[in-house]
């Protein structure tokens, strides 16, 4: 089959994710990038696209969105991986345009830029993909597969965590400063980079979001406007209850996110340091391995995993799979059939969810630590 | 050096921790089990003190302290291991008769209770040890200097955690049953059996108790009238904050005890199940693994340790510490010299510490989590 | 820059290498598979290169390293993913044509074969690279660094394994059935298949191979016609020993390689399954865990690194290293000039000194274990 | 019951392995500690018994033998705890008193020594009993049941290692001393000293020593007399090959001993950092950790086990265990009845193998590691 084509907004020279992504999407050879408005800064994004050997490049989104929406050769989707308040102008233009928009996390930097894209998608044919990459990991799948089955029962606690240490003192660098300035990363510093990320990841191994939350936030590097640390109590609809942490004051954590989630009937755990494994606890029976290719592997793991066990797959991987993934969904879109049910990808609820979460967190710890709903 | 002499009282056939208060108080040939109370029931009571050789077999703890009391050969400490509810006549009986008392933990069932052992003590000349035996370990006793003496620069946040998974199902057998009854394990079930051990540990090696604390207790298994798994989210009067999570009902933990520290400078962790070793994290260098026995290891780490490293110790040798520093302290006593500066034990401070971690807990828990003083 | 052109022989559907290969060449965008000869069956070579969309199928190598020697838009580079019996034809085919040949190990199913090769390769001016992927990884390369520059001293002993466990019983599976045929896999079943790895990887940290080896093989497995389990005691002209362990009967094993290294100053191990650290120990000073992108990574390290530290790259971004540095000397050597003194990726001697390494190990094995030398 | 009564021989001031002795003596509380010839020099011995407190010092151990065999309340067993080459002397004396012997490993300095202390434990109706301490852990118990029973259905491969570093420099200080003179270890150094210990340990795990080896021993700090790293090739009569590593300068090792096996059913991994364990992996199945005190404990486990799982035990419990075990024997020596079929301690034949082991891998060294029997 043909590559898709895809457009990229951001991702120019001295960025970090935008690099990710264009690895991702290149990994499965579903993609091409064919297209950019790498920067806003015109020569950064001329030079940055001539480095990436790109046949069209942009100095600027809206217009990309209009001349690729016009071309018969235009793009099948744009990715979005410019700082968090640069995302709604860029998703809205695409999605307005028809088309197909695969931006980065969290959706936006404000509730009000939420809205305006959710507004857009909700009116645009064109589908919506938050890259929540951490549920491309196979095992993640198989866990969430697990407990949507009832191995470990009616689920009672959820630990999740994600701690770093590279903000440890004052930021410094273009990934640290615009991720501790909320002007362009929104109110929340740490609970909106890292702290998504851990309440998407136990949500979707959950397969339930909390329905309320107590959260302490701090920000603990003198003069830092943002949150460093935050401090999260969860309860759920279900009955369940959970703590999550997220840091990025934690020295000897590079990045590490990690989730137990315990049940009637036994436990789960994965860490993404230990990626290719599920530590499973069968209550009352010895704690096995699962691992990503091995015998107990299951078929949500098997389906995005793409080489034997025993040979680790990692962060890229698990990121391809959301570009494979939205790749299925846009094909099947084309082919204007159902895609196979097993495909899925984080999208606009994600995002939402997300945002809901922030908003929350920040609610109740300037509460006080008071509950609030999500 | 002749031994000291220990009297028991609880202990006797079926119970748990007597054996390992008896195995403790063997090890470092400190002390000699001749006496003991071993039961409420008179008939276990004989037939235990026969199977342990014991010299003086009481059927009654106030007689035993009365007549051990009176003997010019008589117990120099008795260690109290009965269910909770059952510490407090028996310690202010030993107290009261001037002799020394080692104690399982918690303090008590009751707040009421603990304030009785306290008046006791403090109007006592013998000493009131806590086994709070965490803080026997060597890698502990390292972390607490270390971060004494500013390794970790000033403390932001700590991560407590005591995870077990014997109480998933409703409680059987004689040692499930006592701690999830209120009338023998006080208001707090997880909460006073294993959530005061984490508080302790974490008090321990900060060298800081929090101020205040939100707690989110629950019983998750029907029926259970205590609790089962808690949540706390904690604040110190220095400014750091803290979470700390224990449970009952998580399968795949046997006793896993852990606690990690990050301040402005690095970061520390280390957990029971990897006892030997602390896991320290210098900001910005690479982590470093050090060891009881090791390069790095520490005056404090080495007055407590008594084997090379890479002989593993555990849980016991924890545990004997706590007796082998009681010897230090009542030789001292003895002798009406100070001990050595580096020696010492749990004591009654630590235990009422821990009554009030219990109650703040139950407090906020029944006030939604609201924040409680300590 | 416009990315480099592969064809490919063999790879065709249901293969396991092939597949890796094209993941490999595509991650870091240096790469486009253009051409192929897929599959010796016709059929199988037609549906597969419809399947990858190739531009241009091919039916027959022959006919393939020709066209394609003559087309201005001819490939670059030739990936050879055959089984090993099929390596020499296509090898020799491709670097008479002049076309740079990318070649799974081990060089060839025999020693007649590999000395066809090598003639080839040294009468070409194309270039000879042979995937010994495990080289690829960025704390190997550290390794390899730190050994070069003296981190560890005068080296002493080297301990290399290989262990896997899908063979423990008969073979089924296309992919196991070739690997236990000697015809098709060589005389050498667990010592060419992953005792070269374990060879080769020993050899590139240490920056020497060993001089003797006594050898010891085994064909566990009942009617098995090549070795399965291979036990290896190595001497270097450096006065370091070694030994090597090489397994596909270990219940337990997926695909565990690892490596530990000890000299007069220090010692350091590294694992696939856990192939982002490096454990380090000084002599005399705690244990440090290395980390790809952390304080302590090395240039060489930081040079094939795509990601930051505590995201994980895994065993397919070790593999596509290979094919950038590939890419690299291949760019060096159109535009003529020398490539970067840091870029540097298997070849032709590699491929030779593993095929030695298989004959010593047959040849001591049939001798009761007699030191052979390479 | 009343405590046995041991007398030791050596383990005065500055001794490591004596203190190791006395701990493990004390442990379960079945032995008292009554007597001691500590020190060949006079004030040594005597200061050292003053120390602990003994009731019955003496200067030499001949003399020891007779007294302690002519009194009514007599040592039950002595302990010998010198450098190998002063076990024979003390040992035969105490064996032709008809006084129980237990002996720290290896058996002698000299294959003449342990033919006399064959000779005299054969001779005598006392009980020789040598300290292979690592027999003594439940999980290494477990294994050996595991086995027995076929769970890992026919044995196939063995990998046993244990590695050091503290002698990576030339010795100092009296521990390291004695162990490279060969006037006082014998004529192997590493190989005596733990490669004995790793041997031992394999033999009793399989159930099954090897029947040939060829050894490949270095001396690798300049001017040291005897080895400080061996590899060795095993094999088996039952078919079974083996690898076993020990090494005195491995740098990050403090004390590793470890242990793989692998059979047509599964396979079995133990080391002694994660003693606790036993990694399990029935083949075509996830590989479970068994825990002693957990679901899947042994009887064979559980009988050895003092505490409940997830309450770590260590090296003085696994040394404890061995005294035990010979208390149990010894008391039904004195009841004239047979032990409980399950009791078991290393003895003589285990020390002989341990000599016969020394000297093959001496002898095959010598010879280019040439394949010897054992």
């Amino acid at each position: 089959m043909a590559r898709l084509k895809l457009g990229m907004v951001g991702g120019g020279q001295g960025a970090f994710i935008g690099g990710v992504h264009r690895m991702a999407a290149r990994l499965d050879g579903e993609w091409e990038l064919v297209a950019g408005a790498l920067s806003s800064d015109p020569a950064r994004a001329k030079a940055s696209a001539e480095e990436l050997n790109l046949a069209r490049s942009y100095s600027d989104f809206n217009e990309m969105a209009r001349a690729e929406a016009m071309r018969e050769d235009g793009i099948d989707a744009v990715a979005i991986v410019t700082p968090n308040h640069m995302h709604a102008a860029p998703a809205i233009a695409f999605l307005n345009a028809g088309i197909n928009v695969i931006c980065d996390k969290p959706l936006a930097a404000t509730m009000q830029d939420a809205e305006a894209i959710a507004a857009a998608a909700r009116a645009s044919k064109a589908r919506f993909i938050l890259t929540h990459n951490y549920t491309g990991y196979p095992m993640v799948r198989q866990a969430r597969e697990m407990i949507a089955r009832g191995d470990l029962g009616k689920i009672r606690v959820v630990q999740a965590e994600y701690a770093q240490d590279w903000l440890t003192e004052p930021a410094s660098g273009k990934q640290a400063e615009w991720r501790v300035d909320p002007a362009r990363s929104g109110a929340g510093g740490c609970v909106g980079d890292i702290g998504t990320h851990a309440f998407n990841l136990a949500s979707y191994v959950l397969g339930e979001a909390p329905a309320r939350l107590a959260a302490d936030l701090q920000a603990f590097v003198p003069g830092r406007q943002v949150d460093d640390n935050i401090h999260v109590m969860l309860r759920y609809g279900s009955g369940a209850r959970g703590m999550l942490w997220a840091s990025q004051v934690a020295p000897g954590n590079e990045n590490e996110i990690k989730i137990r989630v315990y049940g009637e009937k036994g436990g789960l755990e994965w860490a993404q340091s230990s990626a290719n494994t599920l530590r499973y606890a069968p209550f009352g029976a010895p704690v096995q391995t699962l691992t990503r290719g091995g015998a107990a592997a299951s078929e949500a793991a098997a389906r995005v995993s793409r080489i034997p066990g025993g040979h680790p797959e990692g962060y890229l991987e698990a990121f391809a799979t959301i570009y494979s993934e939205a790749a299925a969904l846009i094909r099947a879109d084309r082919a204007g059939i159902a895609p196979d049910g097993a495909v899925h990808a984080p999208d606009l609820e994600d995002g939402l969810a997300g945002m809901r979460f922030i908003a929350a967190c920040i609610r109740s710890s300037k509460n006080d630590a008071a509950w609030e709903a999500l």
